[in-house]
């Protein structure tokens, strides 16, 4: 039962979010709705963020610079963006050929993964959260189909982060343009192909209309995750209470994320389907030609960075162990589903 | 920045949880461990939440009536324990061949499932929040292999829950034992096979000395979830933030649980065929056999129970469209990963 009441001090406090996504990006953008929602009911309305697009308070690729100069408290990103300041960035986000959804937060919650990327992230005056997932992506939309590695010589594939420099190896040249600008490049043959998210996402920017292959794996993201970055003074200057508030709140929005995604996309990809969209395989000859380009770039930034080198072998090592284990059960379980007739 | 501090009233609360599972299974039961101490941490030290063993308060499958009759707040349980009270309880946990952990989170979260359970729960005073998945379990220990249907005709399988309806369509003699006593009884013969959970939970027990072949996959559990109960009158007694606090820890609880089977199961599965465990797919006559008489027990359950059809019908409309879409990027991405060289 409950026992009489007792007062206690919390601060009435008021941060604020900077988003490296547009607000149109209901699902990204909104999982740091969700946690600043969830963040203030918890207190009572009394710690309340406000949550603002990229480019409003700084521009999109500015939240790590951001956060470590404390011009704002609190960012919402794909880390990965940041792997020109350090490769190392990637791998809280994703890398090709790296881990999935359920095993990105399994290596993060109960493996090495987020007490190794704090540790990193502390240069940055960084304490991070995984904040999201879109589970793994499509290949993307190519106005010739992929069939051979020989057709990425040349090929100008708009791809966003670290995935450039595979597609770089393979022969192609990435571009780096924002949403908002893609489905005019494509449509006037100034780039070839471009990827985004998986099809509610990209329905919404209707690149179907202008290339009709939609290829997939995205070998390059098959578990993006998203992380919230807290300046870690600020964070320090918390009550425990409202450290934990602000770490449950992020699991929920995380794990809300990847819901999201899972539950829209199958309807947005039986329309894109219907209105003409030829959905591709990649073949094995593509995969592993990419994947042995993938291998090789991380073996050469073992060599000459020793923060990827140490977060990423832990990360190799889990990913190695993770797929042993995901044959069995949950992928035959998966495939008889996925032939059966429901 | 911080403004000057107000103070608040914040009732001291302490509450009791009654676990369905024994300490032992520290994977489940430690979710709500897990639970309790967010909960405590999030406000203050004052909500506090005492988590009992099954049997510590009440049997561990009275939780239900603990629940409903107001003598505990909480409890932690496998919905599908009650599927004698009512079959629908199933559909907030496993049915066979039903959906996977994403797709029960997705379908919870982003679906309709939550809403549609809640709805159900309300006659048994419980408001209820997904707190935990095992993912896709393992298909059991069996004494001679699986090769055709013909070898369920008679077998006596240790099995949790609902599934039992389906065995027994089979032809199998399901048996209902609780974790303790499966080694003793498959060791004396007195059943032929038994499954618990995957190889994390499994080595402990020491399955695999009495029965050396180990069938996958589980396909009456491809994505168990567990639920927090909490009795609706204590809760609509809570305070906003407490409210909000129970539904944030039980969403890390949810997936934290998740990420501890996902990152303690490879390592178990190793070690348990390098003990001589022979790990063998159930062929797909078996799960022809299985998937028909599975589908006929819902339209059996749909014919006489409204409850079950309300909420089946949603739960398959979903389970359809998931995987149409999870055939697609996500299972070619695992597929991949799990045959390269690692």
């Amino acid at each position: 039962g409950a026992a009489p009441a007792i007062v206690q001090a919390q601060a009435n406090i008021r941060w604020r979010l900077a988003s490296s996504f547009p607000k149109a990006l209901d699902t990204i953008y909104g999982a740091a709705e969700t946690f600043s929602k969830k963040v203030s009911e918890m207190s009572g309305g009394k710690f309340t963020i406000s949550v603002h697009a990229g480019g409003e308070l700084m521009p999109a690729f500015g939240v790590v610079d951001g956060i470590q100069n404390g011009t704002v408290e609190m960012a919402h990103t794909a880390p990965y963006y940041f792997f020109g300041k350090d490769e190392t960035f990637a791998l809280a986000c994703a890398i090709p050929f790296g881990l999935n959804s359920r095993q990105m937060t399994a290596w993060m919650y109960e493996g090495n993964g987020l007490k190794l990327m704090r540790e990193f992230y502390a240069q940055y005056n960084i304490i991070s959260f995984p904040m999201g997932n879109t589970g793994a992506q499509m290949g993307g939309w190519f106005r010739k189909e992929i069939k051979t590695v020989a057709d990425y010589k040349g090929l100008k594939f708009r791809v966003g982060g670290f995935a450039g420099k595979v597609i770089e190896r393979l022969g192609g040249v990435p571009q780096n343009i924002p949403g908002g600008e893609i489905y005019q490049a494509l449509e006037k043959g100034t780039i070839d192909a471009a990827e985004w998210v998986g099809p509610y996402d990209d329905q919404k920017l209707g690149f179907n209309k202008v290339a009709p292959f939609y290829h997939y794996p995205g070998w390059w993201e098959g578990g993006p995750q998203l992380d919230l970055y807290v300046n870690t003074k600020a964070y320090e200057g918390l009550s425990s209470e409202y450290k934990a508030i602000i770490e449950a709140a992020a699991a929920y929005a995380h794990t809300d994320m990847q819901a999201k995604y899972d539950a829209r996309n199958p309807e947005a990809l039986k329309q894109l389907v219907a209105a003409g969209t030829k959905v591709v395989a990649f073949n094995k000859a593509v995969l592993d030609a990419a994947f042995k380009e993938a291998m090789g770039l991380y073996a050469d930034l073992s060599a000459k960075n020793p923060n990827w080198k140490k977060v990423y072998s832990d990360y190799a090592n889990f990913r190695r162990d993770q797929n042993l284990w995901f044959r069995f059960t949950e992928a035959q379980f998966d495939r008889y589903m996925q032939s059966a007739k429901l």
